[in-house]
């Protein structure tokens, strides 16, 4: 078995992200080739011809030299890390019946629902053996670590998917906790731990970085879910959720504060893709705007953004800091620009 | 790190075939608990109430058996295998549309599509859990083989669904094969292989038992999709196959040499399901008798069985001939009835 990366390529470890990034992204189209020929290639490569923000990977980078680790040994953990979130969007994007990604159709749409699975399941595949063909450090615990947080993010599909039948009113915002520290947190500390396993941090220290990275998963995760209704994302419609029937923070946190509402969001949310019209989204604003939501999440958000950043580790780790701050900075840039609106109107 | 089994547990070399299959049993559900709870959980240990015949972890056991290899070697693997093979087992009858499986209904149709796309991720990620947990020897190796074989089962998929479009009618049989080699062969000629490294077999002996396991998974595959039409399979509907629109083994043969009946058939096949009516498959009978298909087939197929047995790697390896030969007999005992149907008629 021959190791699909040279390490000796990286051997600045300050690399410049879009170095780094490069790299990355390299390697996981040597991986798919390696592994693919015929229309799944096609498939394959048409995924990572849009690279993204590869917001995982420069997470992965900046954590990495936060523990003055060589960036070549973290590269096939940034591979796995990546090819996983490709394949949960690409079977998360079946599921929500979403059209657009990124700008582009997703898969199911242009390829039909039986080629999603098939890619789904080709990057869920592949996702692990850069790593397993690398001499990174502590491979069989990032192995079994893989397969942790790869499981509880399907769990974490699994809930979301009960929670969106909207079958009771009690407890949804701890409900809709529980989904999103599935679906995105897990990867979220998962992908930390990874960093921390290579750069041989003691236990102890790998449950802050564990607690911290969860933290903000859940805040990467309202930012996401204010911006599907309130934003300017490139997925198509906008409030996509809502047509989604989702339980999204902004109907969660709504419902919580005002449950007797229930009974409007209900009849709303529960209604088919197709059949949610644009005048149900202006109902749901206009009760959004009645009761202040958008005001009391902004708040919420800023409130775990503070939490997180006053965590005690910090204390002692002010590298770890700087990166766990500068990521949130740059994640909450659009939900700022939102906030400021607010306050201007 | 703990091992999910003991391996001292099977200290006999040759215990009992069930013995053997109620271990890998049991470590499939030990697998499941620690990866899963809530809904989850009980999907995946639903899907494993039944059994199943679990052939490819029987036969993973009879050819360790053939190399002496202590049985407790190749648990994990085995375990690994027939994960993966219900993964794909999931995905297959959603994208198929087919409602039962060993009697029950499918997962798709008791929980939804949504959920048996979660169900078959959750066993694609869980499968090589055991093994990267476990003591195998050469764990990097098979890891390795893992991913290589998955991608090839994909891969076949890809293509299947392609050719099931019916757009040209040349070289049928010949993209018949090459879906089969995939979506069957693959993972036939991969455990195989996962049992010789494990041995430690040489590079020349792991080629020939690829070649002789690549055959052996085309062997199943065209009795399967006889019995599809023939047989008394559990799967609900006789003929099944022909309503999937599928290209099976029956169809790829009958229009290789009667290539004049490919409008009526494609005509057929390319009905939705639910559209397919009990005459539709009438016609099809009918053509396959008037062109005695079924007897051109179990030719095939009988040819195919006695070139593999007399491969010459056979002849320096009397242990192996027998558990290949075992296995097809073993498989082959309903085709039997079939073909003596045909002679008595």
């Amino acid at each position: 078995m021959n190791s699909l990366i040279s390490l000796d390529l990286i051997s600045q470890p300050t690399c410049h992200p879009d170095e780094f990034l490069d790299y990355v992204h390299e390697s996981i189209l040597k991986c798919i080739e390696k592994n693919s020929d015929g229309k799944l290639r096609v498939m394959a490569l048409k995924h990572f011809e849009t690279k993204g923000k590869m917001l995982r990977p420069l997470f992965i980078r900046d954590l990495a030299l936060s523990f003055n680790l060589d960036l070549g040994l973290v590269i096939p953990w940034a591979v796995t890390c990546e090819l996983l979130h490709s394949a949960t969007l690409i079977h998360d994007d079946l599921q929500d019946g979403d059209e657009l990604r990124r700008g582009q159709p997703t898969t199911w749409k242009e390829y039909g629902p039986e080629q999603a699975i098939n890619l789904g399941d080709f990057f869920l595949i592949i996702a692990p053996q850069t790593m397993i063909l690398s001499h990174t450090p502590c491979k069989n615990e990032l192995l079994h670590l893989f397969t942790v947080m790869s499981s509880r993010i399907v769990a974490g599909q699994v809930e979301e998917f009960d929670l969106n039948k909207f079958e009771g009113k009690k407890n949804l915002f701890e409900k809709y906790l529980i989904c999103i520290s599935g679906k995105t947190s897990s990867l979220f500390s998962g992908l930390a731990i990874g960093v921390g396993i290579t750069a041989g941090i003691s236990q102890e220290a790998l449950q802050f970085l564990e607690s911290i990275f969860f933290q903000l998963g859940h805040i990467f995760q309202i930012q996401d879910d204010i911006l599907d209704f309130y934003g300017d994302k490139q997925k198509g419609l906008r409030g996509s959720d809502i047509r989604e029937g989702k339980l999204s923070f902004l109907v969660a946190h709504h419902l919580e504060r005002n449950p007797e509402d229930f009974e409007i969001f209900a009849s709303i949310l529960k209604k088919k893709r197709a059949d949610t019209t644009d005048d149900d989204l202006k109902i749901i604003e206009q009760l959004f705007h009645e009761k202040n939501n958008l005001d009391h999440c902004l708040d919420h958000l800023e409130r775990r953004v503070d939490d997180l950043l006053s965590h005690s580790f910090f204390e002692t780790n002010e590298i770890l800091f700087k990166v766990v701050n500068t990521f949130i900075a740059k994640v909450l840039v659009p939900i700022n620009e939102i906030s400021r609106k607010q306050i201007n109107s």
